[in-house]
């Protein structure tokens, strides 16, 4: 399988499982509806994790432009991947949030929140302020680009590796998630909100475009810094 | 111990550990009433695992004929012993459903819900539309299936396999269980709904049996299509 | 150190976490009061997953005499050392507790709920029938040794084996824990209650002699259940 | 990188994250306001085991001056190398809390509850004794070091260790943090007090300075009592 393949539907995997669980705790009359921070924060923890087990070893597993740039800028990815990659994961997160939205498909005309059903797709943020969104998602994003780095330095059995991602999406979401919703990945929110804006979603708002870039810039701020101090201090 | 009667045993732990924790957040009086998705995700997690840590080295851990399906379409699994498989994971999610009803016997009587009691066994939609439901099943045991056919590609240290299993499902109730609670196995659904008509359960209700054929072809469908899509790119 | 010494600590500290996270869900102003049903769970899951870790290699890490037996009569386990165990988790229960009430000494005045003080300490049915009680235990230990029988079976990474274990108790309580609260261990519930028969615990009721037979009479039926399958299948 | 470097940066993501999971559970506004005990447990076991994987084998990932200690009465740690992991240990406290308050800028003032927003900095107790606090502190920390000295004398394969810390933190906050919110380390509570007194925190309050010595004198108590059990034990 190829590099690209590998982003593609390990993104998509991840779409669908992590959109998933935003839809479950949100649509009305989905079973787990309200279901919590820690049931959203072990799905995206979940959804995460498993795409990484099976294509860790193929492609490295990014889903993430953030994570691309990180370790393109700390030596540990060769540049001239960075477009494809990032390509990859945005079909393939387009793709996810199709497949989330057929999943659901009864509860979108029965929800009347249009918030809350572009939350199934994009990230918006607690108190709209953008130059502290933007500072929080790049917080997230460092320590999300820096944890990743540091493992790498890390001798571990196979696929304990994968168990340590799982634990740094719940950890990064139940600590840094409460501000923004901790999208920490262009591809996981742009993705989905051009599906949420394209998909014949019932009853459907419109798609928060003022809001976009921020988990877009933010993200790739915080992987930047991670790579440069990880360069300096390992 | 032969395949079949690891099959037989380890679908009924599963059924066991799976039923009970329905049971425990449905049935009156009990002490995890109302325990939330979470508590029913890590349960049905922990039901799968469990039993696939100890059986996984003999029987390779079906417990459910969609996967038993799709790895035979994938090649993986010899279509001479499907039957065989099939035939056990049925018998031990019967024997499994009736021993949950023996551990939860006071609390049949003590409880009015008859939807709820016939929820320890089976699955049902949290919105009524068959076809809708079929493909929310069939979508949730595609990524069920697909994953674990690319787990048989990854280089783990031994043990790990069955953590990745069990994240794969409390990642899957948490996300895609929202709207038919998650069965993505006919013998799952179809051999409790039969334990339920059968069993002389206090105050029971109807076994729902307009909607038994869901969790049944739903399944099958994603888990031909994940073996597919997997023969396709691996 | 000596096998018994290993059993003593190791029970101690499961009493420390176990008692503790009974504690913290239930006695008046805690942090964690309240904390639920998946709380509990995962606290008495570490209560044995984290002792068993340090001590597995030492004496087994049984700290349960329905453990202890039932290796026994799977051949697992030296008859004549029954004893010793036994004794040595008894005490270190008692002792457990004892540090429990220390932990949260200032709690207890405070708290109304007497039969919540005696349930830090010891198990008390949802629903007393105390055959079906018998039951309950008997089955939710017949699984408990059963799968402990079964994982000697399993080739697995060092270590591995103590995070089944930690999983194999999360999922008990999760799912058979809701009748009788899931003792599964005679030292685990009547250690703890000679405890709090002798504590000087502020506003404590009495002791429930009536039902302490009972989660120890039903775990030590299903771990001899357990060992027999397991030596007739296995 | 060196020993002291890598406490510094430890410790530093420690708190970023486990100061982070209070302020989700706790400020006004927040995605996961009220999120509960098990979430913030959860957060604080991640924000342990994060850091501890990938620092463990350069400085041991103590991140704590109760452990640091402990392990050089045990015989594990260089005592010249002590007061220069407890100063990298506080000052990457103290830039942790500052990284926290600017994840959640907008938040501080949108918060009432001048209690709360110490809570995301420093520990306090639910019931102010302080004798009863330093017990409780002492009896956590001593089996969080008992634990990790324990620990030092098993094999398992690379990477196992992080997990069983991670679910050791987790395990000690759902079973021993009901009275004062364990703290376990003194630089943990001290470090962040320090950045709470320091920072323009919009509408805090005082930083309870009477009470800061509890979490600095119960923890060492607790590490040094678990040190000497542990030489006389094993």
């Amino acid at each position: 399988m190829s590099h690209v393949m590998a982003e593609f539907l390990g993104t998509m995997i991840l779409i669908i499982l992590g959109g998933g669980v935003c839809a479950n705790c949100t649509l009305a009359k989905s079973k787990g509806q309200n279901g919590g921070w820690l049931l959203i924060t072990a799905g995206w923890a979940f959804a995460v994790g498993l795409p990484a087990y099976i294509f860790g070893g193929i492609s490295g597993a990014h889903f993430n432009p953030a994570v691309t740039i990180g370790l393109a800028i700390a030596g540990k990815f060769p540049v001239g991947e960075i477009g494809g990659y990032i390509v990859a994961q945005m079909l393939g997160a387009i793709v996810g949030a199709a497949i989330v939205w057929l999943a659901y498909l009864p509860h979108w005309a029965e929800t009347e929140d249009k918030a809350g059903k572009l939350g199934v797709f994009a990230t918006a943020p607690a108190i709209r302020n953008l130059p502290a969104n933007v500072l929080t998602e790049a917080i997230a994003t460092f320590v999300l680009v820096f944890v990743i780095l540091g493992m790498g330095t890390v001798k571990a059995a196979d696929g304990i590796g994968t168990i340590i991602v799982t634990a740094l999406i719940w950890g990064l979401g139940a600590s840094l998630g409460g501000p923004t919703g901790y999208a920490m990945n262009p591809a996981r929110d742009l993705g989905p909100r051009i599906a949420h804006a394209i998909l014949p979603i019932a009853g459907k708002g419109d798609s928060d475009w003022s809001y976009s870039w921020v988990p877009v810039v933010g993200p790739i701020i915080g992987g930047i810094v991670a790579a440069i101090l990880f360069k300096m201090v390992f």
